[in-house]
């Protein structure tokens, strides 16, 4: 089997790369060969004995998604993606990428017209949802985003069910909720603090926390993250139907709760480290954002996400930090 | 007030050309100028005393957006479009004219830079959604379009909701039911049978239906659509929120009812002129359409559709037909 991930030098494209190589397989059948692409350089993984091939382009760029395509993966994880912040600041930017990136994709897909028809799972977010919400946001609740993050995924998304009814690839968009906690250094994404709360508190950093702890939203690990993306790689299509597009579960919960299950894990003097510096444009834009998500089908089909935000933190720590972290 | 019509040749724009010619202004401004644009050239109106310039083009080609944009129109009725059935049998022109041509008129708009916001009225439809269906389409029930069609339009609402955000333009996207009664020859809709069924036997004519009799759909006349176009033309930002595409509404009835309808106002000869042949791909198409709109917020709104489907059938007798038809 083939597999091509883009946006494999981000935070899940590294983790989802990882495990595929720990695995050697994918829901059963060997990995022969992994395909890395991101715009730098991807880092190969440890410890697989298939062939790894990493290419640093722009999928959006004439004549690059065709080059991808032309070895014939099996599986693409499309993951490659602007996050939400910078989508908002720089408009042409978000929509090369998020837009056009997407389309060259499946466009150099259909392209080949010879009935390859490969897996694309893709990774869309709860951000396709705008407020005013229901209480639970239901599988069938409209697209309303209130970013141009979200409109690019939400375009993405009915790209990818109209290409696949078309017979072209076998889409699944998964909506992640919220990735947290996030290793390594913050990135431009609006929703960056639900980690910087609890990750630089852990390293004996101080953290900003931009918004009000009365905040609900709805998060998952990275490690379910990626349980997410290789659920939906071995879906049958007959199980998905035409609504190919899911909401994933997650742990919904305020940031208090959050904070609260912080203190619990590592006490007082870690929880302290956060201080409250509200952010105006990152208040205006997670007030756009759902809160509870239901995800009764994802559910129903098998995508199981951690029951306790104290869960996610451990994750952290365990994959994370080594299992340690500063009181 | 300077007004652009795109897809001015078509059914709908020839109707709002006129009309907007014969009201001499638009929702109290006067109007002193009108560009009409499609593919082909489109015919001046009588009796209009402003400035009329007819532009045949392709607004996806480059520049061509922005040709038009130049004169700085304050409202765009954007009806250009490529029909379901059509985009269902030619992949690219589908996306080319409906998804290319609304990004281009949208960048065209925004390259301005210079704080230009017109109101850009889209004429969207109930092919965004697909079945499965609750009895009732509520406002806020999900995209899930079951066309290259409707995936077209969906992806048109959200890029203008978005530049709308943005500050770019007013957008509203209205979501048309299935217009009825179409005058002149039948188009490539997929939906055009919905029509032919009343205007053939009106015509002494034959007529075929390529569906069963027990289908249920939303229908509305010409005048309304237009009635739609210009209502949504002048409605306040404020009163429609973020939430700038709506379900237009209509008279909800079975194809049985459309003929009993034919039957108590052309009598009995007429309604024999309807030939029954099912058409797989019609049926198929057809079948995964919406069938009852609630359209709840548009009428809130003050947008107005006809209370009965015979009202439908003596507007096109009145309109289209001078008031008389083949018994």
């Amino acid at each position: 089997m083939k597999v091509l991930i883009t946006g494999a030098a981000g935070m899940i494209g590294r983790k989802l790369t990882e495990r595929l190589a720990k695995d050697g397989g994918l829901n059963g059948p060997a990995i022969d060969s992994m395909t890395l692409l991101d715009v730098v350089p991807p880092a190969k993984p440890d410890g697989f004995s298939g062939k790894v091939a990493t290419v640093a382009t722009d999928l959006a760029a004439s004549g690059e998604a065709a080059k991808v395509i032309a070895e014939r993966p099996d599986v693409i994880f499309h993951l490659a993606g602007v996050v939400s912040g910078e989508a908002e600041l720089d408009f042409d930017k978000g929509y090369h990428v998020n837009l056009d990136g997407m389309r060259a994709l499946l466009e150099a897909i259909r392209a080949t017209g010879d009935g390859y028809r490969p897996k694309v799972v893709y990774t869309s977010s709860i951000a396709v949802f705008g407020a005013p919400f229901p209480p639970t946001i239901p599988d069938d609740f409209h697209l309303t985003p209130l970013t141009s993050y979200g409109t690019q995924k939400a375009i993405g998304e009915v790209l990818l069910a109209d290409y696949t009814r078309r017979g072209f690839c076998y889409g699944v968009g998964i909506r992640l909720p919220t990735i947290v906690v996030r290793p390594g250094k913050p990135n431009k994404a609006a929703s960056g603090f639900f980690s910087g709360i609890i990750r630089e508190p852990l390293a004996g950093v101080e953290a900003v926390l931009p918004v009000a702890e009365s905040v609900v939203h709805t998060h998952a690990s990275p490690r379910a993250a990626i349980g997410f993306l290789i659920h939906a790689a071995g879906l049958a299509p007959e199980a998905l139907g035409p609504r190919i597009n899911l909401s994933m579960p997650g742990v919904c919960c305020t940031v208090a709760d959050q904070i609260a299950a912080l203190r619990r894990i590592a006490g007082e003097r870690a929880a302290a480290r956060i201080r409250r510096e509200p952010d105006p444009l990152v208040v205006r834009i997670v007030d756009g954002w759902p809160q509870r998500i239901e995800a009764r089908r994802a559910r129903e089909l098998g995508f199981k996400a951690e029951s306790s935000f104290e869960e996610i933190i451990r994750i952290h720590i365990d994959e994370d930090r080594g299992g340690s972290f500063v009181a």
